[in-house]
């Protein structure tokens, strides 16, 4: 069985080509809805609580009800991930608000959907190259503060940084502040520090970030793009990477810290 | 047959319960997307040239390739409304970058998806009341700069707005000064003179907005929270509303110069 072909929809395992989205589902029709992008390591699921915890905090504050359990979740993704036969694989939660009629406004009687998927992974360990790019993140926004459908603005500042040359982005905050990368955060070696951007300038609240800050290896800290000049190493971190070593930032090449890179790795 | 019922789904009218976009598509997993609304007035499709240049700039913005001429996507819209049997609705293309497989990273081979759907429209002349909300729009990012799939920033101003008993939100740009509404742009009587919110702070590039300014009778302006005190009249503008008057904003109950409003509407 291929990897991907089947998916868990709301609630029951079915070939992936009988899963369909109505037009009217309002995660279709205007990013309205949530994602957790989660990491099978071959033998269970890595942060499953975090990832919940911020599932269920995104949608209390969009105003979402989760349809399931967090039981139930837990053995939707675990039974999809069955085929991945011992290999790590990524798997990736859709939560939509549901059907709605036309118009922005919240629907009173929602059926929001539930969706899991999973997808072969091959994550790769070499360093990246990152370009500062001119889109940034809406700082207090919803689209920032929480991980929604809403995503065309990090998907086009990956393509600016891709166009510059790079391997990602990195995206200032709509405070003047460093955010984070497209789809990842951004962990900088800054006079001795391991820093992170704060989220009130932006950044993504990422699930191996918020284990690296509680086990007392990353500290946030607001970082200007002054700053970013200066940081020796920098890396960068999510669910499915774990933490990634940075090559270059806008073309400068930083020390690659294969041993600060371990350690932060080693407590995930 | 209901209004509604049938959609036109990649160029072939059919029934609605026919039509699903599969969980791989862009549009769905990530806000990959644009759309546009159109006034279907009983007889004809209302500014469609200009829906249709925006469609297309933003499509080249981004990076999409729509996969129908101009005249495929009239005749699409044109069939579906002939349900109306005369009345007014609601049209509305989605498109969307189409299957992709997992990450941002935009497929070199893209099969974009494009679909067009209506609904009875409902249209009312009584004055809105506006409430000022917290989430700003992302000046100068595709979010902002297009009718992007990606609005939960919009959803949630129009809720936050709803919360504080308006019928709609007033958004600040992120470079401070004001924006628009939820869905649509606003028109303010400032001095005497009439003024729309700037591109550049994050305005809507309204297709009624641009209409009113070509004719002479809007002008673009960076408008301060503080100005917006001062204003006398006001009115939101959207395709499918065309012009409506403001009744309050944050409380304050403004002049409903009905004069002012035929004037503009009658421009349309």
């Amino acid at each position: 069985m291929m990897l991907g072909s089947k998916v868990w929809f709301n609630g029951t395992i079915i070939p992936i080509d009988q899963a369909h989205v109505g037009l009217s589902d309002r995660g279709f029709t205007l990013g309205d809805g949530l994602f957790e992008t989660l990491l099978w390591t071959g033998t269970h699921i890595r942060f499953f609580d975090d990832h919940m915890a911020r599932l269920s905090r995104s949608a209390v504050a969009l105003g979402f009800e989760i349809p399931r359990t967090t039981g139930d979740i837990k053995a939707g993704l675990e039974a999809l991930a069955q085929d991945a036969a011992g290999a790590s694989a990524a798997l990736r939660l859709t939560f939509t608000r549901g059907i709605g009629p036309r118009g922005l406004a919240i629907p009173d009687t929602g059926q929001p959907c539930l969706i899991a998927t999973i997808a072969p992974l091959n994550v790769t360990k070499d360093g990246v190259s990152l370009q500062t790019v001119a889109i940034q993140r809406n700082a207090g926004a919803p689209s920032a503060q929480f991980k929604t459908l809403s995503y065309i603005d990090n998907i086009m500042a990956l393509a600016q940084a891709r166009a510059l040359g790079g391997d990602d982005a990195i995206m200032l905050g709509t405070t003047g502040n460093i955010a984070c990368a497209s789809s990842a955060n951004l962990i900088m070696r800054l006079n001795g520090k391991s820093l992170t951007p704060a989220l009130t300038d932006g950044a993504m609240a990422g699930v191996v970030r918020g284990h690296l800050i509680k086990a007392g290896l990353v500290e946030e800290a607001n970082i200007s793009p002054e700053q970013l000049l200066t940081c020796d190493s920098a890396a960068l971190s999510n669910a499915l990477i774990g933490v990634r070593g940075v090559q270059s930032i806008d073309h400068r090449t930083l020390n690659f810290d294969a041993y600060w890179l371990e350690k932060l790795q080693a407590a995930l």
